[in-house]
């Protein structure tokens, strides 16, 4: 037999029309009051009844964004078509910075009932969400950038993705075919979590073990950190480079990273490309405007964005969840070289 | 005699619960019924009691950030200051992009109203708010970056800025006393308005007065533009150089278009310091990350972002507004030489 409002009311406690007012985030209810019946809905494993509660949204028409890395400018890109393309069809948008250790999907679950929330879009952040996250949010939800589990029932939320595995093995086999074989890499490790930065550095490990080159610990700088792209770059190819000599080229799994570590080799009086050659990921404006201009995987921002924007609307109109991997573009814009032409 | 909430039922033809609901922006009213609530408040000049609608909001405790040109990474900054600070008090922040062409003000207005809103900080914009502008939004409001013009009365709002006047003043006198007289200027002019911008260009103008150098219009590259500010940079310095083949520094009113300058000038071969000497302003990371690194004016943003949020704080405590004025700090990084050095 399926919980209804009835049976969280009983559990927490409340009357039903406190319960109501609750769930649908309408008129005063004390924080206390919410707690007792969020954690009655959560044991339950209540569903609320999306039809019903969309019907009755549908006059604040506020859709949210939640973004993990604000500050990384690819992610700046992106806000700014969403935001765009919401207000065109009418629609408020709420933007919502959740810091690098935030549990993204709590703070989804709670925007989406004190602000009423038509729909959500999820970007940055990891790969761990689980079927009862989206049930508990009961409003349509967009992942963009990274997606959720294949376990999970994909008709219960959307997703707008690059195959970064594949996409780093790209770049990995790039400079490999260009003669490299002393490769640093520099990515941002989150503990155990599956991100697109370790899904990166399983594509570097790919390349290097389809092309036959052994893979050395000593070329890896990583760290579970909340610095900024920029200084965590310099500060890990700095390392690199203290411990290897014999390094004639570095993958930087952002192009935030990609620039701090230009940085650390200009710094050190060294050349791009002809003493290293250096390539980064994502494709944001700054890294063309360095001097030089940094190699690139450039992910197709602005589409992505209005995919994701698209599979929201879609959603919020009864229509089914969509799931779209979108191709990266490998720019070459003169900061690697063939291995032959190092100095 | 004092207009009160009958006086704006009467005129909006509204019950007075409904013109309470409205204005305290709790329960259900239709965006026809607000709109009717709205032109009576505008047009009786109503000013709500901020006391007892304080006192109802502390239930919700949600302050708000409006931002425009939320790209630049010099807010970016401030926001994530400002974001720790608000949650550390255990209050929710709503963060709210206005895209350049916006009325910040009037979208301050319904966000306070939509939102039950205890405070809210506006960073960015111009300095064209009027004593109207603070009554209508009716909870403490912090303006940073910015200010209000000198006529409004200063117990009406606080204040965080700079003298980007006088710190640009600075930035260009620094050039002219290491010998330059060519010194090209790129700003972005939006319409009319009094702006940071303009307000820096007027710096730049007075410091060729002050030293007997004739004011060059040619010397001058700026445009009202939403484009991003590295590719504005880029552009106008393009220009710049194409009319002035004899100009030989550049001071860049926001660090993001002295980069775009900077990529200019070293893709047309030229070289930074020696041909030509580049200051920004602002103080944002990338430019320290640039190679060569930028000099700039370094605005203190985490500073300025604690004092904003203390002063909305000290306000919805029912203590008085405040008005802080900060230095800059002239960065030397090595992006300016001599112009005996220049080769």
């Amino acid at each position: 037999m399926s919980v209804t409002i009835k049976d969280i009311a009983k559990l927490s406690g409340v009357g039903i029309s406190t319960v109501s007012r609750v769930l649908n985030g309408s008129g005063f209810a004390s924080p206390v009051t919410k707690q007792k019946v969020m954690a009655a809905v959560h044991e339950l494993n209540y569903i609320p009844n999306n039809n019903a509660r969309n019907l009755k949204r549908t006059q604040t028409k506020t859709i949210a964004v939640l973004v993990k890395s604000i500050t990384n400018p690819f992610f700046q890109k992106m806000i700014h078509t969403i935001e765009q393309k919401t207000m065109l069809r009418g629609y408020c948008l709420e933007l919502r910075n959740v810091n690098s250790n935030g549990q993204e999907m709590l703070i989804a679950q709670q925007e989406v009932m004190d602000k009423n929330l038509c729909g959500i879009i999820l970007m940055g952040g990891g790969f761990e969400y689980t079927e009862e996250d989206f049930k508990h949010l009961g409003v349509p939800c967009v992942l963009l950038t990274v997606s959720a589990d294949d376990k999970v029932n994909k008709d219960l939320y959307s997703s707008v993705i690059i195959d970064d595995e594949a996409e780093n093995f790209k770049a990995t086999d790039y400079l490999i075919k260009l003669g490299h074989k002393r490769i640093g890499c520099i990515y941002n490790a989150y503990g155990q979590l599956k991100t697109p930065n370790t899904l990166r550095f399983e594509g570097y490990k790919r390349a290097l073990l389809e092309n036959g080159i052994p893979f050395d610990p000593l070329l890896v700088s990583s760290f579970n950190t909340s610095q900024s792209g920029y200084e965590f770059g310099f500060n890990m190819m700095k390392n690199l480079m203290m411990r290897n000599k014999d390094m004639t080229a570095v993958v930087a799994m952002a192009d935030i990273m990609a620039v701090g570590a230009a940085k650390a080799i200009l710094s050190e009086g060294l050349r791009i490309p002809e003493d290293i050659s250096v390539i980064g990921f994502d494709g944001i404006e700054v890294a063309e405007y360095y001097s030089p201009a940094l190699d690139t995987i450039s992910q197709p921002a602005e589409q992505m964005a209005v995919s994701a924007i698209d599979a929201l609307f879609a959603m919020m109109q009864g229509e089914k969840t969509s799931h779209i991997v979108y191709e990266a573009v490998l720019l070459k814009r003169g900061s690697c070289i063939g291995l032959t032409n190092h100095s």
